[in-house]
C-alpha cells in the first residue's frame, strides 16, 4: 500500500490549516447556528476538460486518503485561531476534540471521468463536509490536471516512452513531486525527479548536463569521464558546442574507441536543444551508418503533445522524450476547474432534502440529491456508451433495455441492450474510518490503460474529440426540474 | 525574523531529496572523476519576463535560505540511493557526512529583477553547488513567477485591496502557501489561505460560501444567522439565487433592521459570479440611495490584471477584488524559466577560469565569470537608468561619469552622470553558514513599494513597456567576446 511510503506521513507535516478561511468562519457560524451537526452532502465535479480534449484523468485520492487519516487541530492551530478573535470557544473545543466522522466517495484514480459526474462525494456534519472542500479540491484539482496531461503527452508519444523532467519548473516543491506522481499516473515512465522515487516508487532517472560537459577541458574528455564512471548508463548529451560538428562525433568515438571495446553497449544521446527534427533525422543516420543502429536517441526541450504530434509527422528519429515545464504546470491550461457544491441536507427526520445551486450560465447548476455514477459498456465491443448519474437509491437492471437521453437536448434518446455497468464511485471513509486500499502508483497506471482502451478512438482524439454523454436519469432529471422550476421566477425579465 | 515561523522547519520536512536525478549522476561522477571539489560559480538568470511584461519581482529567497540552512542526507535517503546501484560507498559517504560549505549571493526579496543578469550566484564545490540547481530554480522560479503576476494584477487594482484566493486551484498545497505567500510580496492585501497566515504572518480572510446560504431555510434567514454570529464582519455573498432581485434587497434589510439598529456597521457585499459592471454599478447606485453609501462591494470571478482593468475602465464600482485561480497559477504565462548556468571554475592556482555556454539561440548564450550586478540610478529624479552586469573585482566610481552600451547594439551609448549604484546581490550564505536575515513578508512588501516607484511610468506598463536596459561592463563584455571568438568555428555554414 503506498501509504506506507508516505512523507507527509513520515514527517508528520501539519495541513490541517490549508484551509480557505472562510470554511472556519462558516465552520464556527454553522456551530453557533445550531446547524454544524445537520448531515450535508457535497459533491466534487469539473465542468469542462482542459485543452479541449475528451476526457480527464482522475488522480489525488491518495493524498486526501492521506489528509483525512490525519485530520486533527494542533495546540498551535488553536492557539492561532483564537487570536483571530472570531471564534466561540465552543468552537474552538470541538476542533480540539475534532473527530472525523464523514462517509466519503471517490473514483478511482486512473478512471476516465468527465464533466458534470460527481467524482467525490461527502456526506457528513455539515460543519466537517464543509471544511474538506479546500483540500478535497485542491489535491484532486492538481494532480488530475497533471494525470490528463501527461495523458494527452504520452498518446502523443505513442508507444515511446516519456520521462517526466519538469521539477525546476514546477510551482512549489510539492507540485514537483505530486506532480511527478501524476504524470506516471497518466502514463509517463519514469521521472527526473528523485524524491518521488523514494516517495511513490516510481523510477527515477537522469544522466548530465551541459555543466558536466563544461566542467572538462573538453567534451571528448567529459564523454569518456562519463562513459568510465557509467559504463552501464551511458547517454551523452552532445549539443553544449554544436551537435553535428562536436557532440555527435565526440560520442561516436566514445562509443567505438571506449564503451564497445570495454564490453559495454552504448545507450544513447540526447539532444537538449535546436531544429529536432533535422538534428535527430541527420543523428540516425550517421549512427546508422556507424555501425550503432542500437544507439538511442532522446530529445528535451520545451516538449508537449502538439510539438511531439509535429515533429514524429516531419518523421523526426526519437525514441524517448524529456518533457518538462509544459507537462508540470500543465501550461497550456494550468488550471483543472473542479467545485465542491452541496447537493442535499438531511431534515431533522433523517430525510434527504436535495439542494440546487441556480445560476444564469446553465452549465454551473448543478445536480441535486445524494447520487451515485454508473458508467454504461456494450458488451460487444466491450466500449463505455456513456455515463448515467442516478440519485442513490436508483439500481439499474442490466437484463433490461435502457433508454438515456440528453439531458439538455431531451428527444436526444438512445436506447441501450447488451450492456454491463460498472458503479464508479467507491466508499473510502465510512463515518471517517478508512475503508479502503489504494492502489499503488503502477497498479493505478494499469486502471488508465485498461480504461482508456475502453474509449472509442473518437474520444481520444486530441483535437476535436466527440463529446462523451454524461446522462442524468429520469428521476434525477425530474427532481432537478422540479427544483428548478421553484426559482424559475427569479428569472423573469 | 520570518525563519521562526518556519513550518518546513518546525515540521522537519526533509526535502533534500527534491532533486533532479542528474545532479546527483553528476555529484557521483564529479566525484569519482576528482573534481568534486573544484571550486564552481553558478548563476541563476531569466531570460524573459512573463506576459510580456517590463519587470519581475524577486521572491523566494527565504525558503532557498531554509532548505541551505537544513541539507543533510537522511539514513534513509542514502539506503535509497545505495539501493539505485549507481553510486560508490565512498559517493555516498560524503553525503552521509555532507557539510554545506557554499557562498551564496541572492537579489534581496521583492526587488524588481530583468532578464539576463544573475539574480542568485553560487560559488562551492562542483558537487554541492551543481547539486543546488533543482531547488534554488524551483524556489525561484515558483515564487517570482506569482510575486510577478501579482504586482500586475494589483497594478490594474489602483489603491483596491487585492485578496488572494486561489487555494483551491493550486498547483498542490505548497503552491497554495508559498504562491499566497508570493502574492503578497507581490501587492495582495490578504489571502484566504489559512496556513500562509499561521505561517508568515499575512492576514487570512474570509466570510461565507454559497453553501452558507443553501444551508438555511432562505437566504435572509442565512443572512441573518450570519448577521448574529459576525455583526463585525458582515459582509454578505449576494449571488446565491439573484443579485438584483434577491441578494441585494435581502442584505439591505439585514443592514437595515438588524444590524444598524443593533449598533453595528454593515462591511459589504460579494458578487462571485454575472456582469460585473452592471451589476456592480446598479448595487452601488441601490445602496447610496437606501443611505449605505459605507457599504463595500467585494468581486470575485475569474479575475486578472486584464478583466480588473477592464471592468474599471466600464465603470464598475468595486472596492476590493478577491483574485483566485489565475493569480495562483499565473495562468496567462504559468511558466517562470528560470536558469541555473555554470559561469566559471578555478584552476588549481585558485584562478577563476570564465565558462561560456553557447547557443545558435543569440539569447540562451550567457555571461561568463564571475560577476556582480549594479542598479544604476539618476540622482536627479531618483529613477533606475539601467543595470549592469560587471565583473565581481570591477568598481563603480561614482564620481566620474559612466558610460554605458547596450551589448548587441553597441553604438548605443549613453553617458551617465549624477548617478548612484547600488550592488544588488547580497551574500547569504558565507562557506555554508547563513549570513544574512532575510526580512518578513511585511518588510518585502515595503520594497517592492520603493523599488518599483524608482522604475519609470513607462516600465510599469503592463502592455508594451519600454525595455529596461540590462548592460555589461566594458570588461565583461570583452571577455565574452573573447569566449565566443574561441567557438565561433562551431558554427560557420
Amino acid at each position: 500500500m503506498e501509504s506506507s511510503k508516505n512523507f507527509d506521513m513520515r514527517n508528520g507535516r501539519n495541513l490541517t490549516m490549508l484551509v480557505d478561511f472562510y470554511e472556519l468562519t462558516m465552520g464556527n457560524g454553522y456551530f453557533e447556528s445550531d446547524i454544524g451537526n445537520k448531515i450535508s452532502y457535497f459533491d466534487m465535479f469539473f465542468r469542462s476538460i482542459p485543452d479541449n480534449g475528451g476526457y480527464c484523468i482522475m488522480a489525488g485520492v491518495q493524498q486526501i486518503i492521506e489528509y483525512l487519516s490525519n485530520l486533527s487541530f494542533s495546540e498551535d492551530d488553536i492557539r492561532y485561531l483564537r487570536g483571530k478573535k472570531q471564534f466561540s470557544e465552543e468552537f474552538l473545543n470541538y476542533l480540539k476534540n475534532f473527530k472525523f466522522s464523514c462517509d466519503v466517495w471517490a473514483v478511482p484514480e486512473g478512471t476516465p471521468v468527465f464533466p458534470g459526474e460527481p467524482i467525490i462525494t461527502v456526506k457528513g456534519p455539515a460543519i466537517q463536509a464543509q471544511f474538506l472542500e479546500t483540500m478535497i479540491l485542491l489535491n484532486i484539482n492538481h494532480q488530475t490536471l497533471i494525470a490528463t496531461k501527461a495523458n494527452r503527452i504520452c498518446r502523443a508519444a505513442g508507444k515511446r516512452p516519456v520521462m517526466e523532467f519538469g521539477s525546476r519548473r514546477a510551482q512549489g516543491p510539492d507540485a514537483a513531486m505530486y506532480g511527478a506522481r501524476a504524470a506516471v499516473i497518466g502514463g509517463c515512465s519514469s521521472t527526473a525527479c528523485t524524491i518521488a522515487d523514494q516517495m511513490f516508487g516510481i523510477p527515477a532517472v537522469g544522466t548530465m548536463a551541459h555543466s558536466w560537459i563544461q566542467l572538462f577541458p573538453s567534451e571528448y574528455e567529459a564523454f569518456k569521464a562519463w562513459a568510465k564512471v557509467y559504463p552501464n548508463n551511458c547517454v551523452l548529451l552532445i549539443d553544449t558546442y554544436n551537435v553535428l560538428k562536436s557532440g555527435l562525433p565526440n560520442a561516436i568515438r566514445i562509443f567505438k574507441e571506449f564503451l564497445i571495446p570495454g564490453g559495454y553497449k552504448p545507450k544513447g544521446i540526447r539532444i537538449d536543444s535546436g531544429d529536432i527534427t533535422y538534428l535527430t533525422r541527420k543523428c540516425r543516420k550517421i549512427l546508422d551508418e556507424a555501425g550503432l543502429p542500437e544507439v538511442k536517441i532522446v530529445i528535451s526541450n520545451s516538449l508537449d503533445e502538439f510539438v511531439i504530434r509535429d515533429v514524429l509527422s516531419q518523421g523526426a528519429c526519437i525514441d524517448s522524450f524529456g518533457v518538462g515545464e509544459r507537462l508540470i504546470t500543465a501550461k497550456s491550461e494550468p488550471v483543472f476547474g473542479g467545485v465542491y457544491k452541496l447537493s442535499a441536507v438531511e431534515d431533522d427526520g433523517g430525510n434527504i432534502v436535495p439542494k440546487i445551486k441556480i445560476s444564469e450560465n446553465e452549465e454551473k447548476i448543478t445536480n441535486p440529491g445524494f447520487k451515485k455514477v454508473y458508467r454504461i459498456y456494450s458488451k460487444n465491443e466491450d466500449k463505455a456508451i456513456a455515463d448515467l448519474v442516478t440519485l442513490r437509491d436508483e439500481n439499474l437492471d442490466a437484463d433490461k433495455p435502457l433508454e438515456i437521453f440528453d439531458p439538455v437536448f431531451t428527444w436526444k434518446k438512445k436506447k441501450i441492450k447488451d450492456y454491463y455497468a460498472k458503479e464508479l464511485l467507491v466508499k473510502i471513509f465510512d463515518k471517517g474510518r478508512l475503508v479502503y486500499k489504494n492502489p499503488d502508483v503502477s497498479a493505478i497506471k494499469k486502471v488508465v490503460g485498461e480504461e482508456t482502451s475502453k474509449l472509442w478512438p473518437e474520444t481520444l482524439r486530441l483535437e476535436n474529440p466527440h463529446r462523451y454523454y454524461v446522462d442524468l436519469s429520469k428521476n434525477l432529471w425530474d427532481l432537478k426540474q422540479h427544483l428548478l422550476g421553484k426559482y424559475s421566477d427569479t428569472y423573469d425579465g
